[in-house]
């Protein structure tokens, strides 16, 4: 609508250094010394939402990080929007690997460089921000409540506490998440589908301390060798996991849900130029988007054990870890997961070492429906602002607590996501582009508008 | 000799606090953050042997970090014994495992616990008050010649070249190393070959970035799960090596010689209990003291890759690294072991990763004749000071300098290690019995008294 427009194309730059202020705030939720920044940022965002329009706009404490509240009533018989999000951001190391400061964002070539540029600050703010541009041009379509979170990259483990404490208060037609990504500007899609994930952490111990590697070499286990060949054990030669019953749940695809699913653009050699590889590697008899769509996995995710530093230690340590999580399809069940992960490590361990396995967060698959009124609203919201129809693909990653939504509150999701698979999230040089961010602003108001009439 | 162990009462209190002032320097040669310490350490040691009677002490500079050298001459038809040590230590870490400062010495329930309390200052500076006995009673036997390098744990690179320039300076008829140990104080030992060792680093390489474990895992290559793969693939299911060419050269023991060996005292069940560990993991049809003493080994000494702080990061990273070294016997060779090792890992790596393989130092294994003057008067000397004689036994640590002295000055090593396997060396909490520092002083006099009269 060009009023949307007139009034985006006003106010363009100050949208943006709203946003780079926002990822100044280093709201790393899993280091605890990060914590008050992580509570300044939760504020920085109760600001904004107020800015934008809300009525009204709170911090929530949990036991964990806070989650921001906030709402914008119009009229009760009109669909109400649940936006969920989250502030926190990964962290950011390796430092060195940075082209500039992960949290002294730079825009340059079109892109924000930061932490959270794309996961998830900027996408989150592009809702805030299509709230100002809808009350001030008064044509908000729905009422909208803001549920914008600090542990998403912890596992959310407070987040469900708050559902069940807040069924009324969240109250709401459907949830929309802008926080997964698209093929590309010229290729718009939607997520259909987010994978689970089970995130565990290994210690294999050898003798009770460590020994010099001469003196003890070649008769006592080496607690790294054991746990690399623990790990290699993992997958089998055609990488399929080796965990007894972990494909048991698995959906299979039918013949005509991989034919879909593969038609979308996808060119292999770009991939692996792009990666700068020379091979993939994945399952066998599965395609690259299967693999990454509907195929769970198992990555190690860090690593440690022994001399790490400068030169050469020749120690045989008493320790090793291992971070190891699985990412998890329709119909795994992240502690189920879990548990037979810990089973089986624990079984295949040689007696020459003790093995301790520590879950950490989980989260369950989801498929969101594509019939729903909500998925045609996002659909025709695309294709009014892309000039395309958007093109429903699997998404790799994982948002664990889209499942609970259903759960506890009983609503389905709508993934928006307006990020690339190139954004680097979770690696260093995190960027979002301008174009994207814009795109992403211009866009969520006809979902509003279209919802409404949908819904009707 | 009385006059002896009358000196050494007189001084006992002495000894172990001039010992613990060097045992207060941090000279790890393997950080440079500590140069200016390994410097210092230098300096103090140099000062010892002035002290202790050498007419002539220098520090002698080195590419690396320097060497001491010092001489105390006495007749020049007495045989000149060449004592071979190092004031430089194994890096401390991990920190948080010492009971107390690894350079804040601490003496308790008969132990000096430090880093190089045995290995290898405690043991060297023996060799120092042994001087101090034998001269200040007027009863040295010998030539003494004192050379002390700061790099022995770093592979002592720049003592070959001091070697080649200091032929006519280092003359001498034998050379005289505690840096090894003996069975118990019950069961002396002498110590008559030492395994070679050849210390390689790994880095693999996936993707060109971290990337998200979600969007990216399943398709793309983990550098730590291959990583493992290829550490796991080094051993087969008897723990064999299986770097092709590996075992070509080793010298394998008759069946007399592995009876020898095997009738050294060694009570596996406490062996592992003091490890504790419930079972040991070795070679197949080899014994334990075979494990350590003649066979090779190949054991991670670090491994490292992707995130390792506190919580969870969901990345799938690009590169993994590891520090492995080998434990070689004689006849392999360390150069030809580095460049099998190198060969084979980058032959097993699959096409979806990079390898790159950086060879750290080495050392050859070695043997030391049991038939000689020297031999005998060690074991002469041992006798008389512990009452019974010496078991010969093969140690699985490496001292690579050991095989130089052989190839460049033609002289015969002999071993004469007091330092106890439960030392620690190389491991938090080192420590060395304040009885086996006094032992070794009252011993050394004897094989200088010992070593004259059967050179003869």
């Amino acid at each position: 609508m060009q009023v949307w427009n007139d009034y985006l194309s006003q106010n363009k730059q100050r949208f943006l250094d709203e946003l780079l202020d926002l990822l100044r705030i280093p709201s790393i939720s899993a280091d605890s010394k990060y914590k008050s920044d992580v509570a300044r940022c939760a504020e920085a965002v109760k600001e904004n939402l107020l800015k934008a329009g809300c009525d009204h706009a709170e911090i929530c404490a949990t036991e964990g990080h806070p989650i921001v509240y906030g709402e914008k009533n119009i009229d009760p018989s009109a669909p109400t929007v649940l936006v969920y999000g989250h502030y926190d951001v990964q962290p950011a190391d390796p430092l060195e690997l940075w082209n500039s400061g992960p949290f002294e964002p730079v825009v340059k070539d079109g892109k924000i460089y930061a932490r959270g540029a794309c996961d998830d600050k900027g996408q989150m703010f592009m809702h805030v921000k299509a709230l100002e541009v809808m009350n001030a041009t008064g044509t908000l379509a729905c009422n909208v409540k803001f549920m914008i979170e600090g542990e998403e990259e912890v596992g959310s483990s407070n987040l469900g506490k708050f559902l069940e404490g807040n069924r009324d208060k969240l109250k709401a037609d459907i949830v929309l998440v802008s926080d997964t990504s698209m093929i590309s500007m010229e290729h718009p899609s939607i997520e259909t589908g987010l994978r689970g994930l089970a995130y565990m952490e290994v210690e294999v111990t050898g003798p009770n301390r460590d020994l010099h590697s001469g003196v003890y070499g070649g008769a006592v286990a080496n607690p790294i060798n054991v746990l690399c060949k623990m790990i290699a054990s993992l997958h089998d030669e055609n990488h399929h996991i080796t965990i007894p019953g972990f494909y048991d749940k698995v959906q299979q695809l039918t013949e005509s849900e991989r034919k879909a699913l593969n038609s979308a653009p996808f060119d292999v050699n770009e991939y692996k130029s792009e990666l700068g590889v020379d091979e993939l590697l994945g399952e066998k008899d599965y395609t690259p988007l299967e693999h990454t769509g509907v195929r769970p996995t198992l990555d190690v995710n860090g690593i440690w054990g022994g001399y790490i530093g400068e030169g050469a230690k020749t120690v045989l340590p008493s320790k090793a870890f291992a971070k190891i999580s699985m990412r998890l399809v329709p119909n795994q069940d992240s502690h189920e997961i879990s548990e037979m992960f810990a089973k089986h490590f624990e079984s295949i361990a040689p007696k020459s070492v003790k093995v301790k396995v520590t879950p950490h967060h989980g989260g369950e698959p989801v498929v969101t429906p594509t019939d729903s009124a909500a998925y045609k609203a996002a659909s025709e919201a695309i294709k009014t602002a892309f000039g395309k129809d958007p093109i429903p693909t699997r998404g790799g990653g994982s948002i664990p607590i889209i499942a609970l939504f259903e759960k506890v509150l009983g609503l389905k999701t709508v993934l928006m996501g307006f990020g690339l698979d190139n954004d680097n999230i979770h690696s260093p040089n995190e960027k979002f582009d301008v174009a994207n961010f814009y795109k992403g602003i211009e866009t969520l108001p006809y979902f509003h508008k279209y919802f409404r009439e949908m819904s009707k």
